[in-house]
């Protein structure tokens, strides 16, 4: 299945949350947040943040959104990135991320960073950024929850 | 030295800006961040941000700055803490980082978290963390730009 990667417009706003909404790893609260950062991305001037989307016509089929960690020098935050359920495992969330690295590196960024859950149920989530590069960097414990540790992986682009 | 902890007034203001632009640890576009949050803590309702400040009369001589991670279950940042330089070692920080623990605790909070560079300029930072109970749990190699790693502490505050 080959996907075009592109930048968000309006009109993909719905089958990104309709995506985001049916994939259990975002909780309800996350995907309030990542609607709240794809419209400051579609109605605010440099926002700050990149959103790209994965299509398969006529769907889009995934969405990775990014942007520079604010007063560094180069390092970029992956905040989310999302795969509709019967489309994953199709090579479709590693053209995002290539694409999105791609982009980051031609911004003049160095380093990619992606903070997730240590719980069982982003097992899934932590072996794709290790399979695609991304190394432990930091552990920190019980930082979403009680139980629930943030880790933080990185990768180098250049 | 008693300082007075209270919240921020508008008025206190230039004093805080004055004293972040005096503060070599500060670089110029994180005085511009800090700005930015004052305004947004003084000028939006519920914005997140809870700032204190310390105050020998008539002076302002501290602030501290915090708030809830988003998307955690009680945990905190403390985004900037600053003290003007001929009142520092007195006791203001300490006084200004246990009163903001104090109403973290009050808020349900568990864990404070505070970020901070590698660089031999932070030594004096990172040590006031250690001194206050305060761990490293990560060190992110190179983030704010290269040889100038992040490294995050952590206390537990119940």
């Amino acid at each position: 299945m080959t996907a075009k990667i592109r930048p968000m417009t309006q009109t993909d706003k719905p089958a990104i949350m309709k995506m985001l909404s049916a994939t259990p790893e975002f909780k309800p609260a996350e995907v309030v947040v990542a609607e709240e950062v794809i419209d400051s991305c579609l109605n605010t001037y440099q926002s700050g943040y990149h959103i790209l989307v994965a299509e398969v016509e006529p769907l889009v089929v995934g969405y990775i959104c990014y942007g520079l960690a604010p007063l560094t020098e180069g390092t970029w935050d992956i905040y989310w990135l999302a795969v509709a359920g019967e489309k994953q495992s199709r090579g479709v969330g590693s053209a995002l991320t290539a694409f999105a690295e791609g982009e980051i590196k031609k911004a003049g960024g160095r380093l990619a960073i992606v903070e997730t859950s240590s719980k069982p149920e982003y097992e899934k989530t932590r072996r794709f950024y290790h399979r695609h590069g991304y190394e432990v960097v930091g552990r920190l414990p019980d930082f979403y929850a009680p139980g629930d540790d943030k880790l933080v992986f990185q990768k180098r682009l250049i």
